[in-house]
């Protein structure tokens, strides 16, 4: 054989054929009788799935490392290796029942784009890196080590099934002790967060409608919204149902009712395009014949702005407020999760906006109403999203479908983006 | 000892001292550790009072027979036999936790009264009997199957534990085959119900708090308010909470939420005394991040008047469709229990109250909103009901709470209204 002399830069593609193949081969890693995929974070296929990565990444040229989260990162050295990294990745866990494409798609494009520079003999300034995130599906430990978002005490991290985070950690090659070595910052003496990664491209699948419904191909992300969760507990009195009067009832299921009907309509009445649901409502007793003494329920509330959250926070404390008085009620409001919106660079919108039109793609500006590995990652350094569509929006589920060609077609975006972001960052 | 010459009839009374420690005794059978009673139908507690009761209507001088549902009926006969019989009692089975009073008061009553006649060597021209109703707290089955209301099917009567109802008649001396027996009318010619019972009076603790509250001692009833429930199951869409906009939501909680509060809202702004009430709702997935797919709960309606409970039941409707069709899910209503409202023989009511005011016992009239035997026997025969008043209102607890002395008012209320049914029914 006689080696190829290297192609200009400017000229790469990928290769459609492996990228394909190796979505298909890793979702083989898990693979459900009845379709779809389970590959729980810290499982026994979850481990598989990172050795079959591992092994990827140092085909591709790229040193191997897992770091104090798990957080399995391959490096592809730059011709200037003092420079920060360009970082690109995502996850490969999954809920319990799966697509293909959640995750491993980014994970899959990043190293593909590697594979692609390396089978050229091509190197960038900046070193790259491929990171495969831990556990993005429930504790989002990975990127939240890297960005210091942890809390302090392991016991918050808690598996389902009761295993320790100690324990998962140290099955994947991290170290909970050590924890603290996977942050990828530094504070400056003005207070400000400096990181050796320069910007983080994290590309997905879109995990709802919109690219589909505007057929556009792909989605430049303007951030993650901001997540804020409140477990609201309403305590009423129990009684009879046939012999309490309506007018002497502390019923907690109709201050319930009011409450999520508040909540809607505080969500479609504000301006904006804020989404606010309450999925999650039981009931006790829960008898027929029996007023409901108690309720919980819980509030989830999304938005890509901060203030326009606290707003809306505020709107529905008031709300509970003038329940419980009008239900003789008492209403209870407990924040249980405040993710905060991350807004993503400028610069790297305009890079992929610019990328996808030279690709001849259409593009749609849209913020990712779920959390990604790129939200944590936001808090430290400059972060852009690529979005391909969903079709339907079906997203966690066994039916998660994105065709060949929106993979490809994200993966070349990516490609191109991070050449272009070569230039930009010294 | 020499034997007491006859009391004249109207200056009888009852022995207070032995009603009061026969509530005492008979709550001694399935009392609990933690306090309160349970006597579960069926049950082993439940056939131990059984026994205790029979005993005490053979020491009253009764014969005593178990017909085909389990009822327990002790007669005491009277000096034209030929006559219908003038029927009180109730029922001593309980719920999990219960008091000393629910049911009982009203068997040990019945008993007092005989058992005074039988001290003092008297007796009514129509025979008495006193009637210990089968499962009252649960599938009513003792009374609705003298007034001829059992459905057909015994799988219907299926226990909690999965019991069938043909063993557990058996148990208690009854015989679900031999049921059609237990029936105490015919049927004339004009298809009118003609029963062997000429009246049938029950004296229960008001198990709500009206009386209570007008500092009154005896609540004349004027009739058992009809129930009505309905299984509502809202089917909408499950979707990502984050990511599904919210004009494109098919959320069935939001639904059930309007649900409740329009259902309330008919039974708060339609004039009467209706109480509607949704105790009952469950939600699936029932996650925080998901939009509910579904949504089963259960709607209670009671009032005494049947026309009033359709016009509701027509509003709820009518208010289902118009929010099936807003939030774009599908709402379906299944009625799961239709029993009638049985009001009370107006001659009785005047009975009672005329006896109270001989006593000096203030009265109110007031509908029950609890369902009692008396409900069904007032399909076959004129009907009667006295309440004493319960502190609090508490019921189906072992809070529930009757002084002695309302005890003993009530119990003589009962005496001295069978009394003058004797002249007032042929």
């Amino acid at each position: 054989m006689t080696q190829r002399p290297p192609l200009p830069i400017a000229c790469l593609t990928i290769n459609a054929d492996r990228l394909i193949e190796r979505l298909d081969e890793l979702a083989t890693i898990g693979q459900l009788e009845t379709g779809g995929v389970c590959r729980i974070a810290f499982s026994e296929t979850d481990v598989q799935a990172r050795q079959w990565v591992w092994q990827r990444m140092v085909d591709a040229g790229m040193t191997v490392r897992v770091d104090a989260a798990g957080n399995l990162i391959g490096r592809y050295a730059g011709t200037q290796e003092e420079l920060p990294a360009l970082a690109t990745g995502s996850h490969i866990d999954t809920v319990p029942v799966a697509g293909k494409f959640d995750g491993c798609l980014g994970v899959l494009a990043g190293l593909e784009v590697v594979q692609t520079l390396h089978d050229n003999q091509l190197r960038l300034r900046h070193p790259i890196e491929v990171i495969v995130f831990t556990d993005e599906e429930r504790s989002v430990i990975g990127s939240k080590a890297m960005a210091g978002e942890l809390l302090d005490d392991p016991t918050l991290y808690v598996r389902l099934d009761g295993t320790s985070i100690e324990s998962c950690l140290e099955k994947i090659g991290g170290s909970w002790a050590e924890i603290a070595t996977a942050k990828r910052f530094q504070l400056t003496d003005a207070g400000e967060k400096r990181s050796d990664i320069a910007a983080f491209v994290e590309l997905h699948v879109e995990q709802g409608g919109v690219l589909e419904a505007a057929e556009v191909e792909i989605g430049v992300v303007t951030g993650v919204v901001g997540q804020y969760r409140f477990a609201v507990t309403i305590l009423g009195q129990a009684n009879h149902a046939g012999t309490t009067p309506m007018d002497a009832r502390q019923d907690a299921l109709l201050a319930a009712a009011q409450l999520v009907v508040a909540v809607n309509q505080i969500a479609t009445t504000t301006p904006g395009d804020q989404v606010a649901t309450v999925g999650y409502l039981t009931v006790s007793p829960n008898a027929t014949n029996t007023i409901a003494g108690q309720v919980d329920l819980r509030i989830d509330l999304r938005d890509l702005s901060q203030v326009h959250l606290d707003g809306l926070v505020a709107q529905i404390r008031s709300a509970c407020e003038q329940i419980a008085q009008s239900t003789g009620t008492e209403i209870t409001i407990q924040p249980t999760l405040q993710i905060r919106p991350t807004l993503a660079a400028p610069q790297i919108m305009a890079v992929i906006e610019n990328v996808a039109h030279q690709l001849q793609l259409p593009t749609l500006e849209l913020p990712s109403r779920a959390g990604h590995d790129a939200q944590e990652m936001g808090r430290i350094t400059d972060m852009g999203m690529i979005f391909v569509p969903s079709r339907s929006g079906i997203s966690h589920s066994a039916d998660e479908y994105t065709a060949d060609q929106q993979c490809v077609q994200g993966t070349m975006v990516l490609l191109k983006t991070l050449i272009q972001l070569d230039d930009c960052y010294d």
